[in-house]
């Protein structure tokens, strides 16, 4: 077996750097960059070489951290930090992990910190998920949801590796998720460097999959999750989770307690974001539609929670009534209090 | 309003040459080709400039019928019709097209008939599918059966035109259909020269636009139909039916006769043909993922009778229990009878 955590390191501290894996250049190329600048931090994040939310603003915490050793004056410090801060305006993660090193009193034991948070988080949805991987289970996923986008073990990705290292041997069918091919591009590449039997295919082929594949179930993650288990996730997810309830499959959801908004109800307050037409009209560099063409990209879709059989969270394994049990998370100590790192 | 009928033409007879549009080319650049020899014949179908199975057939007809003016010597001839019939040995409508212009006594009058044939069926089939269209319906639909696919009017796509042209005001929502996108290339583009409202998805936004668009019916064309209704079609069709099914929509196929297998009694026996990973890796000289990849690569799916609201063809819409109405099917009498054409 491959041991490929080693691998496949998202971010790493260096001593004088901050190390990254360029995701832009992957499956085709592993390349690690070091970044000891605040132009090569920020350059990094705003070039999405270093990618997924969790992962950026590790990335961004220990960029912040070796800026404040290697920039002696304040004020040069504060704005080289602003900087960083804003490299991807809407990535909550990294103004999140940019202000609490500026508050803490040591900027890289703080950094470090919130990066063995996640790694802690995601270890512990790996374990609460792997009760729901059967042995030799084949596994249908989407997206993109491993090691590489949280700088930790990953999410629903993260529980499936974890199985493969159980001695389940599952072998996952991944959708290639258009329209930005993650699935293509770094699931099923991270499957491979984990040594987990993996097959490729188009979106619309889930549905032959699930019906002559035998497929026991779908995991998958997500970007939103109301008080009744509803979810946002990757364009797609809803339809999968309509074909899995068709062939009786179950359909779980992999992610971490933060990813709950427990001030909404429903799905029906998420909104949907609409993306550039232009995602949808090319591949790669390659146009198939004319490039006016009108299009319709929303980035995610809401799957109601009566479809998803269980919400994997760093506190175990919630099922429905979600009303009830997803409520019921909010109230339990966070990962950096139980590890003593705030 | 556009009359694009007159523009779109996939193969014309022209006196001395056999006109085609070639559909690589599109929908970036219409451009129109002429072939007057066996050479230029057989490339345009070899390189796919002609594609559709009654495209090929009809252009094929009309490229043997000119060679019989322009080659004097029989041997000549005959040596040049077999490599116009084996130009794409898989498609079976070129091989039935040549062999019938080559009994035929006229066989320029015999290409004809086979043209007429096809745009007659066709216009029937666009005729009775209209009465599934309702007024300013939102239609939902899946690769590219359009005009220049026959070299008629088309099959779905001929009915959701034929239902524009009628008033109706339809607004189709086209699915790109990876991995070889049709939708995009041709769909989308065969459409919009039609004046008909459209809207391009990639494949896995089928379900929210059927959620949240008001999606008032689908319908898609046929590779094959067994007794019992049994549709194989294109990669997707079968999760668009069940999605179709989740929402309360309904769900059509518009095919001619000739696609329905009398032989077979379901779509069990419709053997699942698997294509090439690079379809699935990459697009258009863009590679998505590592080209060693493991894929699942079906060509199409089998759609379960029970899930198609209605099957249309140039005979009407035949409706449930397909067992009982489309072998009704087999003993109505041919079109090239109805219209003299033998």
């Amino acid at each position: 077996m491959q041991n490929s955590q080693d691998e496949l390191v998202a971010v790493r501290w260096d001593g004088d750097a901050v190390v990254y894996l360029d995701q832009r250049r992957l499956p085709h190329d592993i390349v690690y960059e070091r970044a000891s600048t605040v132009e090569q931090i920020e350059a990094a994040i705003k070039t999405l070489a270093v990618r997924g939310a969790p992962a950026i603003g590790i990335f961004g915490a220990y960029g912040v951290a070796l800026l404040r050793r290697t920039i002696a004056d304040d004020d040069a410090f504060a704005l080289a930090a602003r900087r960083i801060r804003d490299a991807r305006p809407t990535a909550v993660n990294l103004a999140w992990a940019v202000d609490r090193v500026l508050e803490a009193p040591d900027a890289l034991d703080h950094a470090r910190g919130i990066h063995r948070e996640q790694v802690a988080i995601d270890a512990a949805i790996a374990q609460a998920g792997i009760d729901v991987i059967p042995k030799d289970a084949k596994i249908l996923t989407h997206c993109n949801t491993g090691p590489i986008a949280t700088a930790g073990g990953g999410t629903a990705l993260g529980v499936i590796i974890a199985a493969h290292r159980d001695g389940k041997r599952p072998h996952v069918f991944v959708d290639e998720t258009r329209p930005l091919l993650q699935g293509s591009r770094l699931t099923y590449f991270e499957l491979k460097q984990a040594g987990v039997d993996a097959t490729l295919q188009v979106d619309s082929a889930a549905a032959i999959a699930m019906q002559r594949k035998a497929i026991d179930l779908v995991i998958v993650g997500a970007d939103r999750i109301a008080r009744n288990g509803d979810t946002a996730n990757k364009i797609g997810t809803y339809g999968l989770a309509i074909l899995a309830a068709h062939h009786g499959i179950p359909f779980y959801v992999a992610a971490p307690r933060s990813t709950i908004d427990f001030s909404i109800a429903t799905g029906a307050d998420i909104p949907i974001e609409e993306r550039a037409a232009a995602e949808v009209t090319g591949f790669g560099g390659a146009h198939a539609a004319t490039q006016d063409a009108r299009v319709y990209n929303p980035a995610f879709d809401v799957t109601p929670g009566h479809l998803i059989a269980g919400i994997v969270t760093e506190y175990g394994v919630s099922r429905t009534p979600y009303q009830e049990t997803i409520p019921a998370l909010a109230g339990r100590a966070s990962f950096a209090a139980l590890l003593d790192l705030q």
